[in-house]
């Protein structure tokens, strides 16, 4: 596997889908990086079959270990058909979210236990870890009023969330930050989003050096 | 949980769903056992939208932990939705397949392990084994001649797998009853579909005398 790895993790409005876009651009416009930014399912027809399904879940009243199952499932086959091709081929993989979002979603705000759902995408992933993933932290309230103020026509079931659902979630991924320091790095995402965007460019410059130098 | 939960395993072609027409045949007719016979998915919107999926697995290049996962939510949603509600309603569950079928066939047959796929059905179900689990055991050529003969048109693509991948499974089966000899009853089922059906029966009466003594 010659590519590099790297996740982006977030709540919900906490801007990370935002700095991606900015930082795509600046990939095109002032490098020569081969890189793929991809998100589950990624266009995969398995994957998004999958998700349509979950997007049903709360109709269909499915049961929360039903849904984690079922985002393993998506997942395995976004890492199977795009992620590990694209690495093998040398790219550099940004992914907006992985194993680490289930772990605080479905792990903490579910509740169905954070090592329970580590293990479960442990099968799910045979053990790919990022080689870094970058963590935009914001309050509950930050990410749920700029839901509010951004996609008031799309809410969606995990926005109806409550605030106390995304402190567990935030909980969550503070702990990895200090479980993993080596590769999971948090960013304050309440300061604009240019500024967010210039720091999670320097920490990918840092830490992937030998791709960044040019 | 008041109900009596049991299990029916065997390859295909064992000749187990045969079985348990007759036993629900003498159940109606000969006692006023309040029972559920049941298989995955068992008529759940969600879990036969998974299974729709799983028979379009192969044309779709779908990975073998995907499948594994799939099979996964469909057995929790399942178990969810119709064998708890059927055993805190004091019923007798019949439930052709359940976790073991998993851990011989994607653990052994598709060589994903025994143990994960005994830890991820592991979190499916939470911990939920049946009371008795009864194997219809027969050499897999027995199996694929009787798959053959009595369903020509409707071969679906674990039917096409070759008599390794079975003996695979079956030396699964025949592990598990090793295991845990006094939940894993073993048939000989090579014999006539009469007297399996007697045999079956017999083990049903003489494990579960409060529920037969009628």
């Amino acid at each position: 596997m010659k590519g590099k790895f790297v996740t982006f993790e977030g709540l919900d409005g906490s801007g990370k889908t935002s700095v991606l876009k900015r930082i795509e651009k600046y990939l095109q416009q002032k490098t020569t990086i081969n890189y793929l930014l991809t998100r589950e399912p990624g266009g995969n027809q398995i994957a998004e079959r999958i998700r349509q399904l979950l997007l049903d879940a709360n109709s269909l009243g499915m049961d929360s270990r039903t849904e984690a199952l079922l985002y393993a499932a998506s997942r395995r086959q976004h890492l199977v058909e795009t992620v590990l091709p694209a690495l093998t081929a040398g790219k550099l993989v940004l992914c907006d979210r992985y194993v680490d979002s289930s772990i605080a979603y479905q792990g903490a705000g579910r509740q169905l236990g954070e090592a329970e759902i580590a293990q479960l995408n442990n099968f799910a992933t045979d053990g790919l870890q990022p080689e870094l993933t970058i963590y935009f932290d914001v309050p509950p309230a930050v990410g749920l009023a700029r839901i509010n103020a951004h996609r008031v026509n799309e809410i969606n079931r995990l926005d109806q969330e409550s605030e106390i659902f995304y402190q567990r979630v935030r909980r969550s991924y503070l702990k990895l930050n200090t479980t993993f320091p080596e590769r999971f790095i948090k960013i304050d995402a309440t300061a604009e989003l240019s500024e967010v965007s210039n720091e999670t460019l320097r920490v990918l410059q840092n830490r992937l050096p030998l791709i960044f130098k040019s």
